[in-house]
């Protein structure tokens, strides 16, 4: 997710003042007391994370089971991390007093997904999101389109390497809803 | 460690078949029916590993606690690896009759240590350690010399991302040996 720290030693901002500066593409990130921007995404990345938050959305807003968001900022404890795809169970969707979602998310999403572009450090983004973990995320997905595999990441236990006919784990809250790495990268096709 | 897989898919070798090919620099892994090459190293790669084995030896010959060795294949299961380093505790050193260490190694190391290159897929290495978990493997280290950072891996726990002054958690057989993230990526200058 990010490889440039563009912060300089002698004025390390706090949270709170690295989130009053102005966004910029690609996102920055904010990391204890670092501020790392993301990649660019390029053409692999940007399909697979298209479909994969149409897939999501399709089988999780019919029903009100989940919602999954772009690249959406959630600051909590000491990071600001802004993950390709989040998602959250609908009744933990940070709503304001109008019913609407909060333009400032402060917790951590249920479900990380991010996926890898070339040349970025994997350490970072699996550090990110371990660092979910710490804050009631279930599930954790790091997708790396050039090896065609999904790390998949939950608290306290091992990762796991899927790819090929192996089914991705999603919420437990999707019942029915199934996928395949086949099935994730075929989206990169286009013939 | 890999990122080429050198297999066609009309010719997949068994593990058998595999071991008796001739041995080639960088070693070739076997991995679930594919052959992949490790990446020539690099200077970076080059030191930390040469250091590290020094070090691991240092602390682990002279009351015969643990052993160290360099690209050693280790072939059990479906899988034939060359980590950058493998770890054995004195007494599982697997020996032959006459009480030398035997050419051919069919266990999994008690701690595995690969070292990142660039442009090495960080996900198939990730996937080489955990395979190691399923063979009483207690111990891997992912080393990222770019990020300065290890990743800590013990079976059926999350993975650890230790950086700077935090110390790398190390077989517990040795006892008193500690080794920080700056110390060992202090290695890498001359100056």
């Amino acid at each position: 997710m990010m490889s440039v720290s563009l912060t300089s030693k002698a004025a390390k901002l706090s949270l709170n003042e690295f989130l009053i500066l102005p966004e910029v593409k690609p996102a920055r990130e904010y990391i204890d007391g670092e501020i790392y921007q993301k990649p660019m995404p390029k053409g692999k990345h940007s399909r697979l994370q298209k479909r994969l938050i149409d897939a999501i959305s399709e089988a999780g807003e019919k029903d009100k089971i989940a919602c999954a968001f772009l690249e959406l900022r959630c600051s909590f404890g000491v990071r600001s991390i802004v993950p390709d795809i989040v998602v959250f169970e609908w009744k933990n969707i940070p709503l304001d007093d109008r019913g609407e979602i909060k333009d400032e998310i402060a917790i951590a999403p249920d479900w990380t997904i991010e996926i890898l572009s070339p040349d970025q450090s994997t350490t970072r983004v699996i550090d990110n999101i371990l660092y979910c973990f710490q804050y009631q995320t279930q599930l954790g997905w790091l997708i790396d389109p050039k090896e065609r595999s999904v790390l998949i990441f939950r608290p306290q236990q091992e990762p796991k390497l899927l790819e090929r006919k192996e089914i991705l784990p999603v919420l437990d809250i999707f019942k029915s809803w199934q996928l395949s790495a086949n099935e994730l990268f075929s989206w990169l096709s286009f013939t």
